[in-house]
């Protein structure tokens, strides 16, 4: 059943965009690229498109491998596949590189022609209303005048939200998997925390450490232990790691002693590695900004009002960053709206990281949405 | 009824160990003083005395206020002082500065002998059964052979339960409040990026930051922004800050945006200007060490049939870092050794920093628990 369930050997395409894009904030950027990856075939009325939007370090690379790199897997494969949940013999799926990312899509690393340097700290500070902008070009170059789906979780999520609502009339059906309508003040706090990390590591140098041939390991390092610890579920941890002691003994030093530091210190030397600090920053920025209700004085009910889509909301019941209250908070406003909504609250103990595991319920409820998208088009 | 309830002017006191201190982990002190403010006055027979053990930022000035220093008013005034739940009227009332401190008992920023130079990271670590083992000299000193009460909040709280293993017939009752048996994965994970933080600092120094004129300012102040957001719940922050911007508007820069920010970053500073970084890492060592169930094959029940005292166990409702989960695990051992237990359960939004606060549900619970035990001996 498993077998040849791979989209298989992948390859990432480009495009640019030369219509200056205007930012929430009025920064203008006058030029454009975004990188991304395709999977299944487009039908002939362009209306089995799906576009999955990442989170905070995701990238385009959703499934598959790269002829060069077999061992590097998309990072949505267990979902994403001929006759997976998202399924590639009946979708034309689309990931991409958010703008202000580090993989590829023009971001704080591109090199700013007006200057011949790379933008760095002067890439403008990116909302996911700008996100869908930037998205929605895209999708009109590949002739895609409407999704059947739009989907994403956690952040990508609040860009799923955000498709319905700039552009309701583009997205048939949303996906918002492990997401909130906004962050709280203790999700802002978290992330203000990690930003403060780099922000205050001695090689950020303002967010120009390109030029100083430098990178700020140190914070990002931290900024990703603690994000870490707010993916996983306390109950995940304690199974995993417990009070476990890697060298069976109290080592009374600062060295790593028990085997969730190990873990979290692992986590944080790897992603350090690769990951871009300042796109980071922008990451984290974006998920404080997204509040749909903000310009309704707080009334989610009325922010989701220009919404058109039919709904599946997912939560997970160990995810205490976006707690299934805050997905609940989501569907009640959509049926405030009398829009057709899915919701499920799926048991796992995988914390909010459970929307990138392989979890048979999970995958089943995406499965069965999405046999229901494939049913209102012909292949 | 609120007047005159202070202990008013009080002052510091030292004393000096010429005994060797040999620590858990081997290491030998050849000397230490520990500084201690006392409230109230001891009774004949010495039966009145209460010890308050502080926590991971506490200090021995618990009460009261410093001729030269007005404003300075103890951590834990509201609850101790003449008619208060701990009441100096009828009982002699000990604060001290834990070994290792930074507030004037030997720890990392004295001057070791030795060398002439500041201990630093040269400094033993410290676990909470050395801390029992100083404080059990201080009571011999001051002649006290057995406590009416040992007691503390948090970590605190494990010294008081330590004390009732260590020394069992030395405490009469014990107040365990908003503690634990153990840190969890979480809790430990949580420690474990805040000392990453302080080591990765590069002017930490390795510990030796003191010879080099400089304090790892960076990493205490992250230490500390990323402490608060696991003292305080999520609903408090959400009805405190909420997502309020300090000027009203988005600023799309990296600067104080939030209401949230800015209080954090307060705390971060505040701190960082006069806590030591060397002490920050042996109190977070301290808590991730304590686990009297250990050496018991993880059997917390048989880990309390040494203890001989009275218990009163108190925990908050929306306190995620030590929940009241983890304050009935300690009242379950207690039970299943047939010892006289009393739990209180409180409703309080302040999360873990509860335990400091002026809440009346609390404070009654330990007055009436402390009148019981004030009748047990004459004044």
């Amino acid at each position: 059943m498993e077998l040849n369930t791979s989209v298989g050997i992948v390859s990432a395409q480009r495009a640019t965009f030369d219509t200056p894009l205007t930012f929430r904030s009025g920064a203008v950027l006058p030029r454009y690229e975004l990188v991304y990856e395709t999977y299944g075939t487009l039908n002939a009325d362009k209306s089995n498109a799906i576009l999955i939007c990442h989170a905070l370090s995701g990238n385009h690379h959703v499934a598959g491998s790269y002829a060069d790199a077999p061992k590097n897997v998309g990072w949505w494969d267990n979902m994403v596949g001929p006759g997976k949940p998202i399924d590639t013999n009946k979708f034309f799926v689309i990931g991409l590189n958010n703008l202000g990312g580090c993989h590829g899509s023009t971001g704080p690393i591109s090199i700013n022609p007006e200057t011949g340097k790379p933008y760095g700290a002067s890439f403008p500070v990116v909302t996911v209303e700008d996100w869908v902008e930037s998205q929605v070009r895209l999708a009109d170059l590949l002739g895609i005048t409407q999704f059947a789906a739009v989907l994403g979780g956690s952040l990508g999520g609040m860009q799923a939200m955000q498709w319905s609502l700039s552009y309701p009339e583009r997205v048939r059906h949303v996906l918002v998997i492990a997401a909130a309508p906004h962050l709280t003040a203790e999700n802002i706090a978290f992330n203000d925390v990690a930003r403060n990390a780099i922000l205050t590591d001695p090689d950020f140098h303002g967010g120009h450490y390109y030029e100083h041939g430098v990178v700020p390991t140190r914070g990002l390092r931290l900024a990703r232990m603690l994000g870490h610890i707010t993916y996983l579920s306390g109950d995940a941890m304690a199974d995993k790691f417990g009070r476990s002691l890697r060298s069976g003994k109290l080592g009374f030093s600062y060295d790593i002693e028990f085997e969730i530091e190990s873990y979290l210190r692992y986590q944080g030397d790897k992603f350090a590695s690769y990951f871009d600090a300042n796109t980071y920053l922008l990451m984290t920025k974006a998920l404080d900004y997204f509040d749909p209700a903000r310009e309704f004085e707080g009334n989610l009910d009325k922010a989701f009002a220009a919404a058109r889509a039919d709904f599946l909301v997912l939560s997970f019941s160990t995810d205490w960053r976006f707690s299934p209250d805050r997905s609940r908070e989501i569907v009640s406003a959509l049926l405030h709206n009398r829009l057709n909504v899915s919701y499920g609250e799926i048991t796992s103990t995988h914390g909010h990281d459970s929307f990138l595991m392989q979890h048979a319920h999970y995958h089943e409820l995406v499965r069965a949405y999405l046999a229901r998208v494939s049913s209102e088009f012909s292949a």
